[in-house]
């Protein structure tokens, strides 16, 4: 136990995730699908990745949970997303949706704001996008985050509030908030910006806390604060981007309770 | 020379396969595509992955061997998938079908038992997915072997008599069978159950030993012998499944028939 | 300073990349994307993989270069491509064509063809490629260079003239030319052979340096130098095929200029 609710129920929910092995179902960019699966198999949930029509909203409905994240929408996903999504809300399987690049591009733009309404249980996304969807600004310049964190909170407040999901927005510090209660994350690495997909499979992650925290607020927070610590961890043994997204996938599959209670920086 | 004949035959198809370099044309899921390329090009084989309509069977045609891995199949894959398969029969090129979660899901399902009438030269698969193409089992959860490879016998080599391939069942102790003759090979390493594409990887290999090894047999034994010894030996120096996979890539390349001859687990 | 001003300018354009970040388009293959995303950003720059209809000519526009490979291309994704090259030509963008087993592959050859016609920056291939491109040879079988780069000059030169692009061709040593002027690049190692996306991924890293030399031939001459003396610097530390990948990325985020000037062999 420590000091930290928080902390305490990010233990438990990574405790639980080893036990219980959530499958999430993946509907990703085709830039980081290896490496999320990966990051899913290190953190000891099952991934997979139907994302064809026909097939997707069976399998969302008997997935733990279900990540739809825009980066690569050729017309065929999109389809099979509006079919997971449909199959997740009629299983009640929870959904994290993240909006890559959204605000800039026009097709995942109106895409993004149709899943809106869906109820995704978490958005996540940079500042840039949570603020291109939280109606504050014009969005990114792709995959970048132009925006600080900070600079996002009231995008984000706003965005949880209207579409009742959780809204974490990366950054040096991560910001989690359900409109009302906001948890700040911190620890992580630059590295992980040097690395592609390290925030598109913090979104799967988040998945996998989904099937195994009690709510979405402490399934984002446990999720951000499992995959900082990883992220410090495998800095420190690494020399460059190469070797800390090696490390980052031992360092995921090692990370226990007790170090997780020792390294969170969670407030 | 061992005292194994069927490790002896695995021996000459490596020294084989790195003396002429097949060409392993893959139609697989976009999730294990770099790894697959990257476990081929190891072992001392060049992968190409040519999938659209109008290219994919003209490909088949000139390649050594042909890959079809159904883990995310589209329309216009399913497409390339029919072209390689009708190339590939005409051309006496042998190929390979994974039917990634077959039985659980609609499209690849149907997909799968349209090939089987193809005459594939292999089908590998884990447990669950050989039973659901076998008729003995429901289907597994997507990617994850729920039934252990014995379990899976009986289907086996129904499949492999049925339809005249030789079936391959993964699992901490791989099961290959033309239905008559039934071979086990041991060793492996868990870790590669953490890998994504560990499993897929491991077809396009079968794929490749298809043009070195005087049969099918021959050749799904001496794919999963090195497959396991190359695991062992990478496992040794890994902490985790971000070293594995780096691990896993030397040991391939490093592999020779002596060490395969000294390690290999063949009953 | 050296006394070669190729290898100065490569300092300079280095220099400049790691201050402006150029953002990078990438319309590119499947297998390829994981690591052409990571090289790009190992070398300083921002990758982007926007390869649908509806965004592609936008974001080209945008972008401060744009990749256009081959090596799976989906109907989506030549359409896309479509677009992203009128995209680049209207807003004045450089873009780097790929044209990854043309010649062997009837759509992928008929698209390059096409393509030619919009004036690429930069064409960037194996020997066997630019030899189907400029007419001089009957391809290669996939991806696999068959023919060596020398053999290859006077294809590169002819293509280079009819299309007013700075014509690259892999192979031990690189040659580089506009028609008129020819470079040689050494260095490098085999072991990039070794890795899925070894050339691929330096057509997108010429696309990043496109927007920090001066001229397409000195893009394509520093991203050639700087790839080469990564990877040569890579297999010093490497025992494999795996961790030479790993390694690579390591080295192309650490080199500096200095170090950049002191290995560089161009002549």
């Amino acid at each position: 136990m420590t000091d930290s609710p928080a902390v305490d129920a990010a233990c438990a929910a990574l405790t639980a995730l080893r036990e219980t092995v959530p499958l999430v179902s993946c509907l990703t960019n085709t830039v980081v699908k290896p490496f999320t699966a990966n990051v899913l198999l290190a953190v000891g949930a099952t991934p997979a990745m139907v994302d064809i029509p026909g097939e997707a909203g069976d399998f969302a409905a008997v997935a733990s949970a279900v990540l739809i994240n825009l980066g690569t929408p050729t017309a065929e996903q999109r389809e099979a997303m509006a079919e997971a999504v449909a199959g997740a809300r009629a299983a009640g399987t929870p959904w994290v949706l993240d909006p890559v690049a959204v605000g800039a591009l026009k097709v995942r733009t109106a895409l993004a704001h149709e899943l809106l309404a869906e109820r995704p249980a978490i958005i996540r996304g940079n500042a840039s996008e949570i603020m291109a969807l939280g109606g504050d600004g014009a969005g990114g310049r792709g995959v970048d985050a132009t925006d600080r964190a900070d600079a996002a909170l009231p995008a984000a407040r706003s965005l949880a509030t209207r579409t009742g999901a959780v809204v974490a927005v990366s950054g040096p510090v991560d910001l989690i908030t359900d409109g009302t209660v906001t948890v700040r994350v911190g620890g992580g690495d630059v590295l992980l910006t040097k690395v592609t997909g390290g925030g598109c499979a913090l979104g799967g992650v988040m998945g996998a806390f989904c099937a195994t925290a009690p709510d979405a607020l402490s399934a984002a927070v446990a999720a951000s604060t499992v995959y900082a610590v990883a992220a410090e961890l495998a800095a420190a043994d690494s020399a460059g981007p190469g070797t800390f997204a090696v490390q980052l996938l031992d360092a995921l599959a090692k990370l226990d309770a007790d170090t997780l209670a020792a390294r969170a920086q969670v407030s």
